[in-house]
């Protein structure tokens, strides 16, 4: 095995170190976020942050990176107050990825990357109409977080949108049927297949065969 | 397609919500957090909500859920000031399942569930000895969520560990050779595969295909 300290890691070249830090978490959803200002434009950006904070209220976070001059997706939120998180299917993965470019404030990464605006039940921001799972987010707070100013910011779940054929008897989406990719690092995709399920863990229900 | 608006969201019934909402955020890393009370008592919990805060310095987060009188996970963390997240694998999904069965206080999790604690270079909390990566970190802070009594809390990187033939040219882990899995929603465990890598994205070298 490999042993890695904190200080060997701080010695470590800046992208090297960045790729992986960043994959040291495990696997990360990749969702598309999508924007609109004030002023009526657009914008995209890939994430591999968003976090379930709770499902009643029914809570979402990401994490914002430190202000590099180009934090439009978070500009536009505190502008509008409401916001799309969209899963990225194969379908899709090198436009989903190359929103990560730095594009200047007026050029949509929709129109740059291939994806498509669409607007629906007169939500302000935009949805990707390629995506097959979209959430409708209203901005609730930010919380700084000091350490490294990123940013933790939070919306309340106002509208989800799903093909029906994906969701169980007990509520879970099958992401499987639509082909949802999962994120390592910060430009791998992969593919998720062969899910199992098992029961509620309770005390009394472990099974003997795992002691 | 589905729409499911905030007030029917409210109105469904719990167990369903709680599926539902804790799947629409996508796909989730699968990691058990080890924790040594001080005095002396371990304790091991899976959890779906590990987020990389940062890479220099190396921040990881994760989401503690709201007091159910089960918190042993965090209240070791903040007696003893350090944890460790663990990869969960193809080769011990149902053991670490279960550890999220309500145990209480003085029974060991790994002991219940099949998992071996292993002690690194002297590090106070307990790794996984199945677990083919590892993480060593120091408590940092804790950033309390009022809109739902969760907390977020950050430590900073001290030790990892991982197979050292995972670790590519780039510093990128390749997950996938240790056969990580990943999660969706309460109880689902999926197998990852087919890894597709992009050059980092700048304005200059997006395809002219996607457009």
């Amino acid at each position: 095995m490999k042993h890695i300290t904190n200080e060997e890691l701080g010695k470590l070249e800046r992208n090297y170190r960045a790729n992986l830090v960043n994959s040291i978490t495990g696997y990360k959803s990749a969702n598309l976020i999508g924007t609109k200002s004030l002023a009526g434009e657009t914008n995209l950006a890939i994430f591999s942050s968003v976090v379930h904070l709770g499902a009643n209220p029914a809570l979402v976070g990401f994490i914002q990176r430190p202000d590099n001059g180009y934090r439009h997706t978070y500009e536009n939120i505190k502008q509008a107050g409401f916001y799309t998180i969209n899963h990225v299917h194969e379908g899709f993965i090198p436009n989903a990825h190359f929103t990560s470019a730095k594009f200047p404030l007026g050029i949509s990464e929709f129109k740059s990357c291939g994806l498509e605006e669409e607007f629906l039940d007169g939500f302000y921001a935009p949805f990707v109409k390629q995506s097959r799972v979209k959430i409708g987010l209203r901005f609730l707070q930010e919380i700084p977080i000091e350490l490294n100013d990123t940013i933790l910011v939070i919306g309340q779940i106002e509208h989800l949108h799903f093909p029906e054929s994906i969701v169980q008897s007990n509520g879970l989406l099958d992401l499987n049927q639509v082909s949802d990719v999962c994120v390592s690092g910060l430009d791998t995709y992969l593919k998720v297949s062969h899910p199992s399920s098992f029961p509620y863990a309770k005390v009394e229900n472990v099974p003997e065969y795992l002691k």
